[in-house]
Parts: structure tokens; C-alpha cells; sequence
């Protein structure tokens, strides 16, 4: 790997000014816990909405200027400790030659799903710069635009959760159809979640190189396989992606003079290889905590059916986890709010953890009860 | 209670042919475990489907005829060890008041959804036999036709299930609006789950009545809670359920002299009160295993996220378990499905255990390949 072009030092030593969300990344010790929100660039914003209506929704995605305003947008408003960079994980299939739309009052539709192997054959493994290039661009403005307040983090789909869709076209509240072609097709569903995951490797690296400063992977849809079944169809490809991403990425350090003084010998270092932070959400997943806490991910995602009790257990103790409010639990009156925010931390320490909801804000939120989520977590240490 | 005009003996002396299941529900040893499949009675069947056409869903449901019909086909085709009584959990707010319509390519739509206290106010609980006699003269002419070959399965969906219809007035990926009203409208949410289990207790203990040799309950959509949230609002109504079934009813024993003799001092006791055999089947609520496992239920299911060594930990290693089949892997060739059921029964141990599915069977699934899951249990002793 080459990135001599890239000027990004090492993660931790950039000089945010509010690193809280690093620090717990890496397991330091913090005063309160980092927090922010799935989908906190949303419906609920009613600047998302002027954009939305003016806009639609691969336009937003693909225009590095709007996508960079919606990241920073709750940013602004309800001033969580980490940006996400507005996309969505559909922007991969897409790169890789599959069509995808979204329909009006529909969700995402995609009018040739891959039914056989002849389907399969047909994906390519795109150029991650020609196909994708404007999310690097969206990245770079947004990290300006951010001026180094906050991390940026990047994501994708998991292997497993765009071959659901690419299979099923369209969304499902089980994907049966993308698990009966895994089932009765196994060696073609192998090859397609191969191409997948090359593609993901390529692009979060690309995305590492543009300025996030840890990705995230959503498996949206691996709740729905079995434990055995996951293991092969989904954390295989994950962990891939999380060992090609957690050690492999060399930087440049382009310090500027000021700030080699103050960071003395490690300042010096002009090639370097440092890891990204991989987190992993995967919705529905406690069945496979224990494999992933073995991983050399830096963090896990954890939804609101699993206590904070059990994935503390169930991920063997030592790796940090992010999550895991109910969205629908943000319609509670603002005190049963804040009350339970702090009964979460509670319950999984202030520290290797990083408040979230446990799956995306919903439309329908009031946007002083989001804000009283991400306030209640900054008062904690104030109690 | 006053059950004298009712002529059955306690569970598991009936003369049933196959007792299997009764076996398997008081914890016997077995030879090999039962069999059944949720939605054994479905959409994958030829002899449902003419009758489908014909017949609108509501029609099926509530001709005892249809109803008894429809229970006995897979009896007849794949031979699993149990029926389960055709009908819809829907049923009951039909029953209550609540309109109930079911939509082609759409599922059920409730016109009128609960959605303030007004609401749930004119919410009734009603005369059992008034509303819902025509489920229990299915029963009937059920059991005729079983001619004890099998037990018969009667069935509820749990409070908050129903609850989820009522409120959110169609199906959803999530039930963010029934959350919602739960999140900010507690005390109307409490009133509406307490008439709907007030109902499904008398519902359920007329089809004990009526001749069911053991009933389910469905709780389809607990698994959208968090642990604390479910015990406030799904399992603490479950459990009322399970509590006013488990001991409550009373037979009187009206066995011809000849049983009488076989079965001695227990063919004289005259009035006598029987445990109903309750099998609670939580979808997602792997959480709640533990709470179940301690209740008066006599089996606990288990859908395939969960694995059933942890299922066997998590509900305490005493109760028996029901599942847990991944109904898209029966998609699978019939050698795979084979060799993953002798897998499955492995793993779950072949005593206090029904094989099952777990979730309803698909209707994409060839007979054959059905007929196959229910046939790999049978050949499980004689391996």
C-alpha cells in the first residue's frame, strides 16, 4: 500500500480538540463517556428535511457539499462528540454495477437483483476513485468543515447486509429470499459476498485515506441467520475487513513544525503504521459477541435487546461497546429520558464505552428529546 | 369455575394414539422427540391453497368446517406428532371490538388504531362465547376427525402482540407507533394489555374446554423490547396468562368403566383440577428466558438465533424447549436439512424437547422438503 499522497497523522495525535470518542475507542480512561447517534443526521432535523425536499436522495449522497452540510448539521444542533458522514451503504452495490433506486414511500429498490450465479459473475469490483470518488470529496470538505472539533467516522454496509439487499431488491422484514439463494446456491452466495467484501476492504481504506478517523460497519441484517449460519455468511466476511483495515494502514506524518514540537519523537516518525478503528454493529448479533470481541475491532455495537450486563459478558469484558438506547425509548417524557441514559452508563461503566442508541433515530423524535439524550450524557459526570 | 357440562379426562390419559408431545411437555423420556412446524397448516401446502381460493381468510377462521379441515391436512401430508387448530391471533381484538380486516399483498389493516385513552376505553371484554363460539365448535369437529391419532394445539397471540396490531393497525418491521403510545401513554397502555389479557384467559379456557390438549402463545413481537421494558410490558401479562391456565381449570373425570379400571384410583376421582399444558414462544426474547424458565409454563420456545446450548442456559437447563429451525433452511437440500436436524436434536438433548421450526414455515418451501424435517425427527432413534 502506498499513501505517500495522504497527509493524516496517526489517529489520536490530529489534534481534535475534543477526543473523547478516540480515547474511548482506545480504552482510555474518561472523564464521561463519548456519545453520538446512529442516523443522527435525519428525518428528525428540520434542516434535513429543507434539504430532502429540495434534493433527492442520491443527489444528496453524491454531492460532497450537501452531504458534507447534513454531516455537520446535528452537529450544530445537538452537539454529539462525533461526526458520521452522511451516505448510505447502498452507495457500494451501486459502484459495483448493481442498480439501485429509492422509491417514494418504498425504501430501496433494486429492479435486477442477482438470482444465479450468472447474476454473480456480472458484479464487478469497481475502481473505488472512479465510482466513489465523491465520498472521499464529501470527506475532505466535511473534515474542513468540522475544523477539527470532532472525529469523523465513516461506515459501510456489512458484506452479508448488501448482499441481502443486492438478493432480496428491496428490503424485507426477513430477507427469505436472499437466504434461500445462500442456502439452496451456497457456492455463488460465497462469490458474491467475496466481491462484496474486496469492494468494502477497498473503499473504507480509500475512506481512511480521505480523513475518517474510525469506520463503522453495519450489519443490519445479520439478526436474521442463525449462529452457525452468521458464521459463514457474515462474520467471515466481516472480520476480513476488520483485519485488513485494523493494522494495515500506513500514514505519512506531515506534521507541521508546531505541532512536532510539542509531540516530540513521535512527531518524528515520517512512515508509520497505525490502526484504524474498526467498529461493528451488527443489529440483533449478541449470539456472536464472543467471536467478535476476539477480533481486533475497537468497538462494538450493541442493540437494545441485549443488557448492557449481558454484552459486557457475552464480549468476553474487555472491548469497548456502543449503544444501546431504544429509539422509540427517545418518545419517553424528557426526566424518564435522561434518568435511563444514566442507568445505561451505569450499567456499562463510564469507561470502553460509547453512548448511542442501539439502532438509528427514528422521523418521529422530538428534536429537544434527541438533545436531551446527548445533553443527559454529558451531564454524567456532573451528577 | 364450572366446567361440569365438559367431558374430558386430564391431559396425557385420554387414550391419544401419539402422546408424545404430552410426554415431552411433562419432561418423560422419549424415544425420540415430537414433531411439529409452526404454520404447519399454510400457504405451502396444494390442498390450503385451493381452499384459499375459494374461501377468504375470515371465512376459513371462522367455518368450524374450514377451520377443521385446514388443521387436518398436514396431518395428513407431512405427519407431523401434534395439529394446531387453524385460526389468527387477530381473533381476539376482532372479538373485543377492534375492526380487523386482512388485506390482500398487505396483511392485516386495522382501520380504526388505538391510539388514546378514548380509545382503549371502548375497548370490550367479551362474551367468549358470543364472539368467538365458532373457534370452539372447531375445536369439536377437530378433535372428531383427529379420532385422538394426535393432540390438538389452541392457541392465543400474547397481550402485547396484540397490542401491537391494535395500536401501530397493520404489520411493521419495528412498531415504533405501539412502542411509542407505550413510551408516552403508560397507564393507557397498561389499561388496554389488562383487557386484552383478561380476554385471552377466558378465550383460552374455553378451548381448553372445548377439547385442547395443550394451548401456545405467540408472542411475535417481543423481541422488539428491551429486557426491562418486556417484563413491564409483555411477559408480566404472559405470565398472568400462564398462571391463570397452568392450575386453574377443573374437569370432572367422566371415563368409561373400562378406562377406569386401567387407570384405577386416579379413573375415580370425580373433580379434579388439571394443569393445562401452556407453551409460551417469545420471537426475539432470548433475554427473557431466564424470567420463562422459572414460570409455570410447560415449554418454552425458541426461535434459531438462539443456539440450544444457550437456550438450555439461559432457561435454566429444567423446562422443555421447543425449535428451532430456520424456516429459509429448509430450503436447504433434503440431505442438508436431514443431517441439521439430527444436529439440532443432538444439541438440544432428545428428552423435554419438541422439534419444531422457529418461526411459521414458509410458503416457498416445497412439500417434499417439509415432509423431510418432520421425517428426519421420526428416523432420529433409529440411527
Amino acid at each position: 500500500m502506498n499513501n505517500i499522497d495522504i497527509q493524516i497523522p496517526p489517529s489520536g495525535v490530529r489534534g481534535l480538540k475534543n477526543d473523547l470518542f478516540l480515547k474511548a475507542l482506545r480504552g482510555e480512561t474518561v472523564e464521561r463517556p463519548p456519545v453520538w447517534m446512529m442516523r443522527q443526521a435525519g428525518r428528525y432535523l428540520p434542516e434535513f428535511i429543507a434539504l430532502r425536499d429540495k434534493y433527492d436522495f442520491f443527489t444528496r449522497c453524491q454531492t460532497p457539499e450537501l452531504a458534507a452540510e447534513i454531516t455537520v448539521q446535528p452537529i450544530r444542533r445537538i452537539g454529539p462528540d462525533v461526526a458520521i458522514l452522511f451516505s448510505d451503504i447502498l452507495v457500494v452495490p451501486q459502484a459495483m454495477g448493481i442498480e439501485v433506486l429509492m422509491k417514494e414511500n418504498f425504501g430501496p429498490f433494486l429492479p435486477n437483483p442477482i438470482r444465479t450465479i450468472q447474476d454473480v459473475e456480472k458484479v464487478i469490483v469497481p475502481n473505488i476513485q472512479e465510482t466513489l470518488g465523491y465520498v472521499m470529496d464529501a470527506i475532505k470538505l466535511t473534515k474542513e468543515m468540522l475544523n477539527d472539533e470532532v472525529p469523523l467516522i465513516g461506515f459501510a454496509g456489512s458484506p452479508w447486509t448488501i448482499f441481502c439487499y443486492a438478493v432480496e431488491g428491496k428490503g424485507s422484514k426477513s430477507f427469505d429470499t436472499a437466504k434461500g439463494f445462500c442456502f439452496s446456491n451456497p457456492v455463488a452466495a460465497h462469490v458474491l459476498l467475496q466481491k462484496i467484501t474486496d469492494t468494502t476492504i477497498l473503499y473504507l481504506k480509500e475512506k481512511v485515506k480521505a480523513g475518517v478517523d474510525a469506520v463503522q460497519i453495519f450489519d443490519s441484517w445479520g439478526g436474521m441467520l442463525s449462529p452457525v449460519d452468521y458464521q459463514e455468511f457474515s462474520w467471515k466476511y466481516i472480520n476480513q475487513i476488520v483485519e485488513a483495515l485494523a493494522y494495515e494502514t500506513e500514514t505519512k506524518n506531515t506534521f507541521s513544525d508546531e505541532k512536532k514540537s510539542v509531540l516530540g519523537d513521535l512527531g518524528q516518525t515520517t512512515e508509520k503504521s497505525t490502526k484504524t478503528h474498526v467498529i461493528v454493529f451488527g443489529k440483533g448479533c449478541w449470539f456472536a459477541l464472543g467471536e467478535m470481541g476476539k477480533s481486533r475491532a475497537s468497538a462494538l455495537g450493541v442493540d437494545w435487546t441485549c443488557s448492557p450486563r449481558n454484552a459486557r459478558y457475552l464480549s468476553g469484558g474487555n472491548i469497548t461497546l456502543q449503544g444501546n438506547f431504544d429509539p422509540s425509548r427517545l418518545l419517553s417524557p424528557i426526566p424518564v429520558i435522561k434518568k435511563m441514559v444514566h442507568e445505561m452508563i451505569d450499567e456499562f461503566g463510564k469507561d470502553k464505552y460509547i453512548a448511542n442508541l442501539g439502532h438509528g433515530i427514528l422521523p418521529n423524535i422530538p428534536v429537544d428529546h434527541a438533545k436531551a439524550f446527548v445533553d443527559a450524557v454529558k451531564e454524567y459526570g456532573k451528577k
